[in-house]
């Protein structure tokens, strides 16, 4: 189809194409897991996209925020409707995760465009029920939410609370008269905020609330709760929700609030697979606490991998553009050039795309760790749960965070039309920083990884063994030079002496504090930006070593390969250079080697701007997924921007109704 | 009025209150230049936020995209009038630089909130007529113009033409036989792109075009232009006029695009205070052609000092929240701590209320050197232009980049709760990025600054005098400690020597490039990238020494001046640390030093934790003029989210249209 690859292409972007120095389909195959899967996620993305159900009849920014949701959930029913009705879709696209795959960052953002209405009834509502259910009420519940004769979100978090799951205030306390809980709301704080597709959609959710029974508080646990009746839709009496109003970005997937005044549910409806309360109220503990975590780690892993697929989006939009645009003068009296040509410009985007392949080696890793650690706690061995767990976190944090920095990077290499709508960059943009906060703020992920820093450094000078992300803490760093040269395997370890000296760092001062009489918790709490520091540049040592690992490994042809080295390279100095003083403190570089690095770094974006346009084209995404005037394959971009301006609706009639109403007015009040 | 300082407010923020250091009037008087500026801009806020006619029917947020622009027009006619037929309104508010500074960034972003619709006809279409009419022309225009009788705006850059002016395709040919300009856009990149009011609202503009006359191209010149019939405001045949659609921020200003078909406007219409061209197509250069320069100076300027607004809202708002919001243990069993505590959210915050400062008294010296050198250039001076000029795009790419990425800590800082319209955060950031790229783009504004470092240099190598700015490329830096202690004034000085060494060691690159053969412009391309960095250090050298004078100089008592400051030394020490290699590298600093100013900065941040909402309270905004549900002066946070939530369109009706037409069938389908 002409939207990817094939299609015309406009002069510029044919010379860029042709002078591709590697393989691109190579790359592709690499991102996608496999020629395979390549093909498999072309398939399914044709068979969505060719379906006019998903278009939009305007462009949602043109509607009121009503009329976005509404026509957000259209698609989305029809999305369900379309996966429900047809088992050849159903095969090809995959049960559970196949559907969850599809609402998710990829083919998904295309076709319900800032945020799905029915996401989270797959994404989190059933995964509950799956995860904490009985088998009982998995059977039951399962079979009506699969179908969608329920729908259903996961409420947690509250107006007052956020991250600190301990401090929700929503409560159930059990009555063994009646065999019902009483979910109620005590304050305004309580009132729970923010899941998606709870303020209209949703007619169930998972309740989060403090159990009670017997007079005793247990903490946490999750309830099935009727929202709204399944009749009617109408909220249920003792239940207060709604919407709760225009955000940055992702504005149709109706966030929502909720209010309980004391409302009843059957007992059956906590779900009971790790704690239960029994009739008369006595509570039975959970055999293992720390089997939820897994989840968590599975929801991370995933934000990283969205992440990813929002950066390829931003930087192949202003990659091209950036080979159509021509501005200025490089040389007086010559033509405006490209400005791919301009070094800051390379600088912006290059980075960009070495980051990309970084988050997802890095992903990659964590990934392949999480699914073995899996297959141990099944075994009961629970050991490698903290080090999944910290990386988990690190990398959450990492990705959300460069992915949206580069995302806006991205977006101002565009100049004014990256402020355009119809450029796609702002929804990529406001969609993408999201994931700073949702899922674990990130501040609060670094100090979990700053935890498990210091507590790893704590454990090697006691003599025990590390696990492998942090072993390198072992080795007391030396305060000469990591190695002599500066190869890849060098700046690894110069990486990683950088980091060892900051925890040892780290671990002095927070040791200071307490020997001055300072609580642990304060101590900490004194030391936390230079920890947050640690943490990060953990994050960044361990994305770096899986990039070098990853490339070293991937079976490559050899000018794939070559390019892929060059884009790990960019990675590894580009940040060397951005925290210079880390690794000049610690000895591990010195002044003369960051110099070397910086020259080196300007040979390497000369290097690769020759295949900039090709290492996106690589990505491999289909037009319509990119969505965007300046991106897309033919790189059309001016008659894009003026197409899409005339559709605008204001520009349907020539004179706006308020200059009848309030111009004329005033412009003739003197006359 | 209860929503200034006066007002009942919440526990925490009476506690907070309760604790400050220092005379809050003193600093608010300090930013506003004096005490009489602070009551008569409090004066004019009553005035105008007394008036009901700048409250919206509901949030703009909830419109579709032509009920926003209509609501903000009728808003910005309704300021216009008010002050056209109110005299004491006009004396109080002042001419010209009055209704301009009315709709600026201040008080004017309360009244319409994202972007006016009229705002380009006084702050560029007039200025435009005055700076570069005739007297005859200023006559005749102005009179018509600043009744509001006519409407314009200034239309330069076009759809592939931004900050290179040379490269703009709209034609202005010269037909002496009608005496007239016939105005064309030969192609599709020549069509005028982003101008504000330009898409609807204004009749008039201010065209850019290349003037051809007598066979020969005189380069681009201003022409007045009639786009729309003065009576039936429709547009003009062979002109096509449009909106240009939405945007990530400034919804409402109409950007518009503007295509001409051999267009004709009488001679007269061509601005001829500079350049002429006589009725027999003779063109008459202009006799200075630097005069122009002042104009762009003075947008920059009050670039910053919009930068400088920005932020302080959005760290009023988010410094407010932290010291409502709990969360969280510091120590266990305790009760959750107001988030202020943390010191990484201290580490997020406060650098942001010295940052305000800091752009401040840079922003203060430029526009006092602005003001003498333009009292230089009308006695023919103008040596200190190009020290002028840098000044100011060093400070505008400064401002603009430190305000957004400070506003975008803000937000992230407020957690979920700041990615809500409501917060006011998300317009706070898509407003204040949007400088980032308008009037001169941020990475063409630190070039222009490295190229008067490097010409700097190079003069002080030949022995010339150099300007005050950079006097310090004089000294040729020593490689050895820049002093034994680490005061302000130490501090300074080793900022300076950091420049220094990076404008030297850029000198000998660029030489490198040449002497293997490169021109002097491929040369420049390839060291662009570390030329950027020198110029950002430049400009932070700067600022630091203006705060540092600023503070020194300022009329205070002592807690007020103990508190200011602080705020200096917080600044000086945090972007020392975040640069550290800058020092580290030159020898201004040894990592010992580094290492000692941080631990002196975790030691500030607890000193001014006490007074941090004392600190934004002194920067007395409004709360119309805040407009943020977490930001309010009487810190009620939760119950304005809920009731703003209520508010919503969506909420007025409790099942929502959606569900019968699309929830409903798919719910029912299996059934």
């Amino acid at each position: 189809m002409a939207a990817r690859k094939e299609g015309e292409c406009c002069e510029d972007l044919r010379r860029e194409r042709a002078k591709c120095s590697f393989n691109k389909e190579e790359l592709t195959h690499l991102m996608d897991g496999g020629k395979d899967k390549t093909l498999h996620r072309r398939r399914i993305e044709d068979i969505f996209l060719a379906d006019p159900e998903f278009l939009d009849p305007i462009r949602p920014e043109y509607m009121s925020h009503e009329e976005r949701y509404d026509n957000e959930l259209r698609k989305a029913c029809h999305m369900v409707r379309k996966f429900n009705e047809n088992e050849d879709i159903q095969q090809l696209v995959g049960e559970m995760e196949g559907i969850r795959s599809l609402m998710g960052s990829g083919l998904g953002v295309a076709l319900t465009k800032d945020g799905n209405p029915l996401a989270l009834h797959f994404v989190m509502f059933l995964p509950a029920i799956l995860g904490q259910g009985t088998v009982e009420q998995q059977g039951y519940w399962m079979s009506r939410a699969w179908t969608g004769e329920i729908i259903g979100t996961y409420a947690q978090t509250e107006l007052g609370h956020g991250t600190f799951l301990r401090g929700l205030e929503t409560t159930a306390t059990y009555d063994p008269n009646t065999q019902e809980f009483i979910i109620h709301s005590p304050t305004i704080t309580a009132t729970k905020w923010w899941p998606g597709g709870l303020g209209k959609t949703v007619n169930y959710a998972v309740v989060m609330a403090q159990l009670y029974t017997q007079g005793k508080c247990h903490g946490v646990h999750p309830f099935i709760v009727l929202i709204r009746d399944e009749e009617t839709h109408q909220s249920m009496p003792g239940v207060t929700v709604g919407e709760i109003g225009p955000r940055l970005g992702m504005n149709t997937n109706d966030n929502g609030f909720l209010r309980f005044n004391q409302y009843r549910i059957p007992r059956t409806n906590m779900l009971m697979k790790h704690s239960q309360v029994l009739k008369d109220g006595t509570y039975v503990k959970p055999a293992n606490d720390k089997l939820s975590y897994g989840t968590m780690v599975f929801v991370r892993v995933a934000i990283c991998f969205d992440a990813h697929r929002q950066l390829q989006r931003a930087v192949t939009i202003a990659t091209r553009y950036s080979a159509v645009r021509h501005q200025s003068e490089l040389v007086p009296g010559e033509p405006e050039p490209q400005i791919l040509e301009y070094q800051t410009q390379q600088y912006k985007l290059l980075p960009q795309i070495a980051t990309v392949y970084g988050i997802m080696f890095a992903a990659n890793d964590v990934w392949n760790t999480y699914n073995e650690v899996t297959e141990n706690i099944s075994q009961g061995n629970l050991a490698y749960l903290p080090e999944l767990h910290a990386l988990s976190c690190g990398l959450k944090a990492l990705s959300s965070t460069d992915a949206t920095n580069g995302v806006d990077v991205c977006r101002l290499a565009c100049g004014g039309h990256g402020y355009l709508a119809t450029s796609n960059l702002p929804r990529i943009f406001t969609t993408t920083t999201a994931a700073i906060t949702y899922e674990g703020e990130n501040t609060v992920m670094w100090l979990q990884v700053a935890r498990y820093l210091i507590k790893s450094y704590h454990d090697a000078q006691k003599g025990h063994r590390l696990q492998q992300s942090v072993s390198y803490l072992t080795t007391q760093s030396a305060s000469a030079h990591a190695t002599a040269d500066l190869s890849n395997t060098a700046l690894v370890a110069a990486y990683k002496q950088a980091v060892s000296v900051m925890v040892s760092n780290a671990a002095a001062h927070l040791q200071d504090h307490i020997n001055k009489g300072a609580v642990f918790e304060k101590a900490w709490n004194s030391c936390s930006v230079y920890l947050v520091k640690c943490a990060q540049a953990h994050a960044r040592y361990y994305t770096c070593e899986k990039f070098v690992d990853g490339v070293n490994r991937a079976e490559l042809s050899e000018g794939t390969h070559t390019v892929l080295l060059r884009l790990c390279r960019l990675y590894l100095i580009y940040h060397i250079t951005i925290n210079q003083g880390d690794f000049l403190r610690c000895g591990a570089l010195t002044g003369g080697d960051i110099s070397s690095l910086e020259e080196e770094m300007a040979d390497i974006l000369a290097a690769l701007r020759p295949d900039a346009v090709s290492l996106v084209d690589s990505f491999d995404i289909h037009d319509r997924v990119l969505d965007s005037t300046l991106g897309s394959w033919d790189g059309n971009v001016y008659q894009r921007l003026y197409n899409e301006a005339l559709k605008s609706p204001m520009n349907q009639t020539d004179v706006p109704q308020g200059y009848y109403k309030y111009l004329r007015p005033l412009m003739k009040a003197n006359l």
